[in-house]
């Protein structure tokens, strides 16, 4: 069909919604300060042990996936029925004898294209979410008007770096068409890069059998342009439909993004460090599969392991422990040498009130600190994940924009360390005026979109607007700013066509 | 008059209003996992070389404080008039002789007494807001009411170690009485240490006094008590208020807090590094006039280092480029070898909304990371300081609590491991009624006070609160669960016939 520069025009979107001066917005972020070191060398160890052992002893079951099963048994993995046990160590060795260190994800404007691995870091939206909600509508099932909305919010922010995947559940569409539609939305009306369908085996073919005609089957054999959300089924199961769709990623040589969902004292042991050693044990079996069914394969090991109310039961979002486990499986990630995902920006609050804020940052320090490559739910997300919020979207994209800064850190130099400066200004003087601040004040510092820093005289007399309300109104102008990039109208009928006769193929299926 | 065991009973209040069984409530918090490595070595020793340059070249100024000059001359210092320079490595070399690293301050409760320094945690509230806010009277002046009340609520609050000083300015109160009001509600309505006044040398004269009236003469030659926080008149100026003030403190034995203010553009450099390095100049030669007063005086080294609005010229809290900062500085202060103060949960938001919350969380992760130890504002800071609001004293509060449980770090044995769970829970079955979360789920998770982990359907039917209102609830209950720490009758008639004999004294001022 075409390379991926044919079907795109190179694209000034990034920096067209309000001009920030104080830090580049770049097709993805790089990392430039150190992680943290939380964990001690023995404390990883024993992690990592622990997780060996559970995979000798307990092992991992694969569920209605024959071919995943002949995979580990010729790996040499002992296999009984459904359950798979792995000798210590050999897990680890196929992944780290074949797994790519760090990937390129394509997006249809070569611009766009993001790093993944090493010190890069892509910010993409919540994901999943049956659920919206802004302040004047309310809470309400996501129809593809929303989902659009979303990957158009996306495209115009400059400091996400990725069109996410089921940015919401468009409900109004039939549960066996959606994926179609949803991939056209990422590709027509953004050319960051996204991710595809994995609720059927079929429907991640299908993502990606577009993705063919976007970008041309001989470039996507060779280059990762979708990746595939793989959940598996907590504690220490694959059921097929994930299994399956995480080797149709792999086969075509496309992402699978291996998390395991755990909300300790449920799906996970109610203790931190357990929970952490399963689920690293979990996601390492996804990453090496991916290896077994296509050496060399694009993967990115992930993690969503969180707490619950133990009143209530109720899962609970930017707790303390979770976030020790981030930084946790970040060392533990990294010591693999894969490509890490972790939540971002997370919350069991219904709106964006402090609650939701505080849990976010809580959630987002160590998913940073902690050194994960590609983060999910990086905006918009609510309520434990059942809703995605148009008002918690543009507050989050605000506080990425703060994280592009503090990641990259302090340089030292006669300019920054700025001894003209003090030469310049006396003892008891101020800086407003002098030479050194007029050639920085421009790049100085993070130009916050969203906080109100007025007196506050001036924000009573704006309406005393708290922070949502003021999101309320800059999430309808991003909206309102957004273009399609251009796209090729061939490619653009093609899939239209693709997509046309997928759906005459199908009975509407609603649930 | 007497010791202070004599002067308090063993108090529970710390655990009186809500049992929460998940972590302890300690008299101060122990770090327990690393400080964040934020700056290599060799940008700590080029920062630290600005600051030593800038003093040798650009100097400070001691303006109407002859004794300090004198202290300086006698030290080795350059003085010309009232600017004293410092040849290099002089004022690291005094503080290092004999600055304490760690010492202990006493609450009239000898169960509050705190450690400060080191890997000791200390967090205290909100200073110096003339204004206060809650929910339904809005934002009003300070009055003395407000001030006990916000006393009384960081007494009963279990994450909160101190009482702090001014909590809110006691406006209804003349200006040169008020610290002999506020001293005495710290004693009256709270056994954790406090903070005295700094406005005058005389009124912190006063405040040591009434803590002889309370620990006795000698008691208080011998330990810390009371803390001055201690202010630059940055860039490079000690006015003579605050070099008297701080000598008070010292010549008494007690710690003062050196504070340089730093509004980046303002009174430093708008580039972070020139920032961080006139911080460290001014808080050094502080930190070092206290022990050339009295050699060995307890001090604290101490940072408010923020950014301001390049549009308006508002400072702004919370921003990427002070959380650097903060995380510099602590290194500094480390390698230094004093104890660190840093500002908490510091935010420009008029009300405790997505703002305040994120901004807060954005300064207390870095506070704790670059490893302070007396965390001043950890609760109820909004408007740049300029407000002290009751709704965001308790959320904050609840993410005190929540820090606790990140700063005891993980731990790993064969309990917290859960080998044994994970032999009992086959893979696919859940963890919620196994033996070993039955074992531990009283422990496993920080019970969050006001985060809403409910359903939605549960929430809209309780009335739809975001979390400030469900704080508006929380901080009147905290509130009316007060009851006074007892106090010896003979004390409380001394303190009060000092108090009455100062006033008698004195004409009201009102400026």
């Amino acid at each position: 069909m075409s390379e991926p520069t044919a079907s795109a025009t190179p694209t000034r979107q990034r920096n067209r919604t309000r001009s920030r001066p104080t830090v580049a917005a770049p097709a993805y972020l790089r990392r430039q300060i150190p992680t943290y070191a939380f964990l001690s060398p023995d404390g990883l160890d024993r992690l990592h042990a622990q997780a060996e052992q559970i995979l000798a002893e307990i092992g991992v079951e694969f569920r209605g996936d024959d071919a995943a099963l002949d995979l580990w048994r010729k790996a040499g993995a002992k296999v009984e029925g459904m359950r798979v046990r792995f000798e210590p160590g050999m897990v680890t060795e196929i992944i780290q004898k074949t797994t790519p260190k760090v990937f390129t994800q394509h997006g249809r404007d070569p611009q766009h294209a993001v790093e993944i691995g090493g010190d890069a870091i892509v910010f993409s939206p919540a994901y999943g979410s049956p659920f919206v909600y802004d302040r004047e509508q309310g809470r309400r099932y996501g129809s593809l008007e929303d989902f659009k909305n979303f990957v158009k919010m996306a495209w115009m922010c400059p400091w996400i770096h990725h069109s996410g995947g089921t940015v919401c559940e468009p409900v109004d569409v039939p549960v066996n068409k959606r994926h179609l539609d949803m991939v056209y939305a990422h590709i027509k009306h953004s050319a960051k890069p996204f991710m595809g369908s994995v609720t059927a085996p079929e429907r991640a073919e299908d993502s990606i059998e577009m993705c063919r005609i976007l970008f041309g089957a001989d470039f996507v054999d060779k280059n990762c342009v979708i990746l595939g959300n793989i959940n598996t089924n907590s504690p220490l199961i694959f059921d097929g439909v994930m299994s399956q769709g995480l080797r149709t990623y792999a086969r075509a040589n496309q992402a699978a993004v291996v998390v395991p969902f755990i909300l300790g004292g449920a799906m996970g042991p109610v203790t931190t460090a357990g929970a952490i050693a399963q689920a690293h044990a979990e996601a390492m079996v996804g990453v090496a599969l991916t290896q077994l069914e296509r050496p060399g394969a694009p993967v990115i090991y992930g993690n969503f392991l969180s707490s619950m109310s133990l009143r209530s039961g109720a899962p609970t979002f930017g707790m303390p422990e979770p976030a020790m486990a981030y930084l946790a499986i970040g060392q533990l990630a990294r010591r693999l040498g894969v490509p890490l995902r972790c939540g971002g920006s997370l919350t069991a609050s219904k709106v964006a009130d402090s609650q939701a804020a505080q849990e976010s940052a809580d959630s987002l320090w160590p998913a940073l600190l902690g050194g994960a490559n590609f983060i999910l739910h990086a905006a918009g997300w609510l309520e434990g994940g059942l809703v995605m919020g148009y008002e918690k979207f543009v507050l989050d994209c605000d506080h990425l924009g703060m994280m592009h800064k503090l990641m990259a850190g302090l340089t030292f130099d006669d300019n920054t360390l700025a001894m003209d400066a003090f030469r310049e200004v006396e003892p008891g003087k101020h800086f407003l005026g002098c030479a050194h601040t007029m050639a920085n004040y421009t790049t100085a510092f993070y130009d916050a979109d969203l906080a109100d820093n007025d007196s506050f005289e001036q924000w009573r007399d704006a309406g005393s607007n708290a922070a949502d309300v003021r999101a309320s109104k800059k999430w309808k102008a991003l909206l309102a700013s957004h273009t399609d990039p251009d796209i090729d109208p061939a490619i653009d009928e093609a899939l239209r066509d693709f997509i046309e006769r997928k759906k005459q193929s199908m009975a509407d299926a609603w649930y």
